[in-house]
């Protein structure tokens, strides 16, 4: 049998506690990086030539289950603005963790100075009720029409009607993002509820 | 020094390279499930008694660099919806990893049954700019105003203008779900580029 211990328990002092426990004002930039890292996705759209890009984009959610709705978040200086907003129609890509080197070439340079997806070496399939192609390879893909937009700052939001879904369930590793543009293969380890 | 191989090298044939890289169709539900888990949240806002309420959100993204605009994506169905619309405030908590328990109950319980927030033991503290308390021992939280809103099917855009950021940075594990409600603790392991 173990032998009692004389030591007196170790409270907390009143000044510990309140270290511990209380919230501190963060910076915006401490505060962004503090809530990701974010699912990454390459968006795939026509420009006003019928030539398609793809973008990186970590601002992306569902946003109806009946019907089923996609929203992506588009900077208004970037390439594929334009091509979304006349053709109607997007892509969303989540890029398997093969697929790394170009998911960062295409969320780093700009579809304004030349063909990322053959920079990136990335190859095209039709999709199935979409003009606007999907990556091949890739984890998963929604192939989205356009049903409403709305301005948000520096961004538009585009509400994406899913009308055709494709993927490689065997590369079920996508890939995340931090703010600082660092990319992530997650390795989820459940929480026992 | 090894005796050369007298077999032949294997060459994959057609098929093989098709069904290593052609895209599956899949049922949405296949989809949904592979682009997760997604960052999860607990929104906290005021109902129109004044009381506080938490619900788990998987459907949030960032849209706006400046301002910086948050967006959250909410069933009408939900406790949280008139509150919000009522209020016009809303606060982003993303629960550590430590408070997982509390993260379940907010997500699978409703507001329209009762106190969440003390049913899952969680404590709220004033917020730095909004009337809308944070929680605790989060993460990070980001308090917002909302300053435009979309219907989009069965859930309304809430789109909210950061005005407060606070957290705890010592505590960077946050919680992510899966379409399967369950939720995981996230190690990147970093994709060199």
């Amino acid at each position: 049998m173990a032998k009692k211990s004389s030591r007196r328990l170790f409270i907390p002092s009143q000044d510990i506690f309140f270290r511990v426990f209380k919230m501190q004002n963060l910076k915006e930039s401490e505060a962004v990086a503090l809530s990701g890292p974010f699912p990454y996705v390459l968006v795939t759209s026509l420009d006003k030539n019928g030539r398609p890009n793809a973008m990186g984009v970590a601002w992306v959610t569902r946003t109806s289950f009946d019907p089923f709705l996609i929203l992506i978040s588009i900077d208004h200086r970037r390439y594929s603005y334009e091509g979304i907003k006349m053709h109607k129609e997007f892509v969303v890509n989540y890029p398997s963790i093969d697929q790394s080197d170009a998911a960062v070439i295409c969320g780093s340079k700009s579809g304004h100075d030349g063909d990322k997806i053959k920079l990136a070496g990335l190859k095209l399939v039709d999709s199935v009720s979409v003009k606007v192609p999907t990556i091949e390879g890739v984890t998963v893909a929604f192939e989205c029409e356009v049903v409403d937009q709305l301005e948000t700052g520096d961004h538009t939001v585009f509400v994406g009607k899913v009308v055709g879904t494709s993927g490689n369930p065997e590369k079920s590793r996508h890939l995340y993002v931090s703010s600082k543009f660092q990319l992530f293969g997650m390795d989820g380890n459940e929480v026992p509820a």
